[in-house]
């Protein structure tokens, strides 16, 4: 009764230079590693392979997003397609752990507490911006629904480049998530996830090209 | 290019017992009042004048909604269509202002404070269980993404009878509506807002059956 409709693409951002270094990023913007080069063209290149092309990308308004978007377009042979960057896709808002390393942060306010704020579905992170995964999903959602979904909806194909927590967002509703599940659930860096949606917004099929485990 | 689809009905419910007195209400669990039947029931025959019928109903596990709901569906000759109940569809949750008079309250934490708190997007009233109204969107948008929309993408008829702000949540989204127009809207106790979608999940046309003014 429901027929497919179009097919969805979700992409986390390859290493940047702050996961290396095993620092809180949130909002903060640190380029791409030479690791997260390639997994971004990897990624370009295990879509490519499989002769998609995209009808309008979407990223965040963080460079190691950006990049990974522009780099996967480079791999399907499309560097110049319509792109729209929006902060409602970056990710979560660390506040102000921002820029803290994750070892110093558990020393500060020790292990138990790191963990909470990491793996908690609510309880955002200290800092007036502090986003939890929960505050994360408040401005991911309504985006997807007014921007995102009326595309796929309509029959296109759309990348949607972005990160660990903003994507983590939207597979909780795709794949019907709880929040435990949510919380417990990791994306591996630079892995095309592509949904194909029925015409009723639901999930016809998914298939993950590459290792999921999140393990970068 | 993009058919219409089915149709959404939301309806905030008739005035309660706690809305006469002036107290904060959120997940308190105060009656209708005669004034709130009159309004549930005007609501069903609005509805059945135009000779709609539902295929589902989906309410919160409040009774002046539930009794609303109910109110509605034996208005249209519907008394014992399925129904589903989830507190996904609850009020926002007041916190520790639940059951306290508007007045007292101003009184105790000063005007502006608590108008921070009744109009403010992302302010949570005290208490852990407080909601802003972005916390309220938070549980209502992937609950309507998982279980509401794919029914009226499917094209039925779906009766949405619930609360103040779950409904503003949902209002923001269809209409397109920044965070500051979400928290000036009102919505009329007992009003239908028919809303036709599209088969890309866009609005198609909206109608207000009745003084959408929010005035009660």
């Amino acid at each position: 009764m429901s027929k497919d409709a179009g097919t969805l693409v979700l992409v986390r951002h390859g290493q940047s230079e702050w996961n290396k270094k095993n620092l809180f990023t949130g909002w903060r913007d640190p380029d791409l590693t030479e690791q997260g080069v390639e997994e971004a063209q990897q990624a370009g290149k295990a879509v490519g392979e499989r002769g998609m092309t995209f009808d309008i990308a979407f990223t965040s308004v963080l460079q190691r997003a950006e990049k990974t978007c522009q780099m996967i377009l480079d791999g399907v042979g499309q560097s110049d397609l319509e792109t729209i960057h929006d902060e409602a896709l970056n990710e979560r808002n660390y506040g102000d752990l921002a820029g803290l390393n994750k070892d110093d942060a558990r020393e500060k306010w020790g292990e138990e507490q790191v963990h909470i704020w990491r793996r908690s579905y609510d309880t955002p992170p200290p800092g007036d911006d502090g986003e939890s995964l929960r505050d994360t999903g408040a401005r991911v959602w309504p985006y997807y629904m007014s921007e995102i979904l009326p595309r796929v909806l309509r029959g296109e194909t759309v990348l949607v480049a972005a990160h660990g927590n903003s994507l983590r967002s939207l597979v909780m509703v795709l794949d019907g998530l709880s929040k435990d599940e949510v919380t417990g659930l990791n994306l591996g860096t630079g892995v095309p996830l592509i949904y194909q949606l029925k015409s009723d917004s639901t999930v016809a099929s998914k298939e993950v090209l590459g290792d999921d485990s999140g393990a970068h």
